[in-house]
């Protein structure tokens, strides 16, 4: 039991996790909880339930309740529309859920789209909310790393166009499912080659398909340690992607938006391009585009 | 139960299927058998079970097994030793296997390795030998499709170099695991699509990073079907492999050996190419291969 009641709820509802926060009006924080009853899991009737075992002990009165994510998704709770970049990341629209319990009234809040080349984002464009929200003067690219990383142009507080890889997940598949997993095994890592693969990746990123087997070789040859095997993994698929989004990123100011340690990697891997990106914490700005949100919703519906 | 008893029997043991063949010294094959019971899921003493599962019913006198592929690798049966490029596919060397059932003389046949860049390969080199015994004046480039695709250059019939790229794992992590599975799930095909992923893949394979997720957003806002989007997967990945392996192929005179349908993907990707690729029957040259090193042994023993 928290003893302050919130005046809204905000929920980051992705594929594999869920979180929810209780806010005040100023943008306190009273209390958090999450769970890993993610999008991917759930049936449509099962949402409410997961919901409620988080935030029930919040709930008095008819609470708002603001969510971003997959959520959303047409396989998600309710489908949420796509935006059409360019377009503000936040258009002031929501879709209301219909939920059994009456102390929820639940919006979730929409995705973007890009119809060419085609593209989508959901949860991404609450963060980018949130920091143009705090720096809406911001002309630039943010980049949003995680399982699909996100590059998105900023300008004018538009969403310009963006563009998803997928280079996060590749590592996740190649290092559980594939035959580089003896060699990556563990958690060791090792910055050096890490940034040499970088370079290597960036130089010549139309190698990279005949440079992954190369790690199982030079384990079975080389002795290749598991700490440099994985370095050079991941250097090698975030260097291709950086090498494919210099559009995005060359010349211009670079926001990084995403957990520590990954937003770190992207991080050196552009400064060693002479780039110096900012780091901006991601939790503060999911919340402050949530909270963007609400305070519209409130004023529509006053 | 054979009418014919065998003179010796051939063996391909890969990762994920065994297949056997009773043997007769003029090259008749009288039978053959498979199981999946595959190196990749048997421990040591489970390997001679699996044989005889398979060539008991071959079995009157003692019998010589010559068996190629991943049985000879460190987590096989035992570890035959690779030999070093540039060097003959099939140096005369075999390692004898120690079994309980007194009829079965196993020899495993050694695989290739390259110091630099580092690289393995066992199995595809009795295919390779197989090849060379037909057309052993061959200048040019082989080329294996599978899981692990291997680019072989051959003349004076050595191994010369080769070269492994991981576009069949590729695939199958990223349909059966990533997020793009809902957009390549079944069998449907577009021969069409495939081309010109190919031809977009080799123009700028430095873009492929980026490539991967349009599939998903595709299926999502074009209704991109299930047929496009598969042969869409492959036709990149097979395209930046081309357009990685252009040192192997570009000029050269080349074979594809592998199964029919895959075989076909990679022939029609380098005649876009301008090459004219043969393809030819691939377990005809697995069985000479082994044919070879059975007469070697033969010779060698008499």
């Amino acid at each position: 039991m928290t003893s302050e009641q919130p005046d809204w709820i905000a929920v980051d509802w992705g594929t594999s996790h869920v979180r929810a926060w209780a806010m005040t009006n100023a943008g306190k924080i009273i209390a958090e909880n999450g769970s890993a009853k993610g999008m991917g899991s759930l049936a449509k009737d099962e949402f409410e339930p997961a919901l409620l075992e988080l935030v029930e002990p919040w709930l008095s009165a008819q609470t708002t309740v603001v969510a971003c994510g997959m959520v959303g998704a047409r396989q998600g709770w309710k489908e949420a529309p796509y935006a059409e970049v360019p377009c503000l990341p936040f258009d002031g629209k929501t879709t209301k859920v219909e939920t059994h319990d009456s102390r929820l009234d639940v919006h979730l809040l929409s995705g973007l789209s890009q119809m060419k080349p085609a593209d989508v984002m959901r949860g991404e464009e609450t963060q980018i909310a949130g920091f143009i929200a705090a720096e809406p003067d911001f002309d630039g690219v943010v980049c949003l790393p995680g399982t699909h990383t996100k590059w998105a142009r900023i300008s004018a507080k538009e969403v310009v166009s963006f563009q998803t890889f997928m280079s996060g997940e590749l590592f996740a598949c190649l290092s559980n499912h594939s035959v580089l997993r003896h060699s990556v095994a563990g958690k060791a890592w090792n910055d050096e080659t890490f940034e040499t693969a970088i370079n290597d990746a960036i130089s010549h990123p139309e190698k990279l398909a005949g440079r992954l087997f190369s790690l199982r070789a030079d384990s079975l040859l080389h002795d290749l340690g598991n700490a440099e095997a994985r370095a050079r993994l991941s250097g090698l698929l975030i260097g291709a992607e950086i090498a494919a989004a210099r559009p995005y990123w060359l010349g211009m100011d670079i926001a990084i938006i995403g957990a520590d340690t990954l937003s770190g990697l992207y991080s050196r891997a552009l400064e060693l391009q002479g780039c110096a990106p900012r780091c901006p914490d991601a939790e503060n700005l999911t919340l402050a585009g949530l909270a963007a949100a609400y305070l519209t919703l409130k004023e529509t519906s006053s």
